[in-house]
């Protein structure tokens, strides 16, 4: 068997480059989170629903190990992939590569956990768990 | 008779930067707010209370002026000084310097109007606005 | 005669709200961008290969005129014409919509100036800009 | 003995909310730069004119643990502690709290490696060496 990943490509923005002429670091953990948004959305679940039905998830850790520099206007591609679902918390890993050349350029990992409207943790709504389980 | 002005100073942020050297052009507006806000709080009024309390300022317009790059570290004092006030709308004007060479930078204004919670355009409450006219 | 336009797409990004829960407003100019590098790509001309060459085009100023916000998720459409053209600037114009309801979210102008390396004024390459003349 | 630490502090900038209410999580990879920069900056060493010399410093790796929410306005403190340096690498240790509470809002942790100019890896020149040694 093997995991569910969802692919998703986009240019980097020159807005994203910083005086290095590379990716500033920080804007990694936001490819990351455009991954997993369309991760979920290949689940046929909206995470705008998600929030707007009262469930947020809220990252608790991240970490990115940088290999190679990311460029203005390179294609990015992210590999998005479930790792782990509980009760009240998703892990996502991520590849990040360039779509023309296949470069590795990060890998990625984040742990968040499911919030309700006021912050506070709350087990993730039970057809979604079942949806992300089943995408494991 | 001068009208009100507040001066603010930082460090350009490495993150501010783009791969021409310089500071990307957006985050000029992220610093008129940062202006804004403290000019707000010399009034003794603090933009994070009056948003509590149900009242947001949404911009409608922005305009900047670029003179001169800044660059990494640089010392910037953005120089706010509120240039109208209506019953539901507020403009202000800023001056971009750098702060250890008196360069000028930038110029802008941004206008802004008086929101609800939701979003609906709101009168700006009596005591913010007597507040505001009187730093006219 | 109708002057060329190029229509971009994309989605917010979480990372481009803020605690209104709209869009941030300076991120509309990180978006004017992007439609004016696909504008120039779409006439076979590659900013990154521009600049490689060294001709950079720096924004001196920008006007964004906000007419409804943009959520998370929203697809953003944003249309880039060509406005100006003379030998050492450029000038851009653009709507941005909700390209699911085509809601005006927003128009903007910018005028750029070309600059080397160094960030000196220099004529736009005759190249490059007969294919803008040939675009307005 | 204790190690050398550094504590800067400013206040959480609106374009640095999300939808949530509460800081995006990548802005806290920034706030981590700010406190290195402002690390280096009290042994004496400027980075900006580091990168001028010649010698830049790339992160390969980065971790947060975000345990509490900052919001608008909020005042940060960062505290930056030197955790390794070797001849091509340095890591810092980070601790993000509620500059008026006290309250931990993330702990974090970052690799960096030297380049040169062309982003090749490069020793650390022996001066900064000394003085980053000296901090430990």
């Amino acid at each position: 068997m093997t995991r569910r990943t969802h692919v998703t490509e986009f240019r980097v923005r020159y807005a994203e480059t910083d005086r290095m002429g590379v990716v500033y670091h920080a804007n990694y953990l936001v490819w990351c989170e455009v991954g997993r948004v369309e991760f979920m959305r290949s689940l046929g679940r909206d995470y705008a629903a998600l929030e707007q039905q009262g469930t947020g998830l809220a990252v608790t850790e991240a970490r990115v190990r940088y290999l190679a520099p990311a460029r203005f206007d390179d294609l990015v591609r992210v590999t998005t992939t479930l790792v782990g679902v509980r009760s009240r918390a998703v892990s996502f890993a991520y590849e990040i590569t360039n779509g023309a050349t296949d470069l590795r350029l990060a890998t990625a990992h984040t742990d968040l956990v499911s919030i309700d409207r006021d912050g506070r943790l709350m087990a993730i709504p039970a057809d979604f768990r079942a949806i992300l389980e089943a995408a494991l």
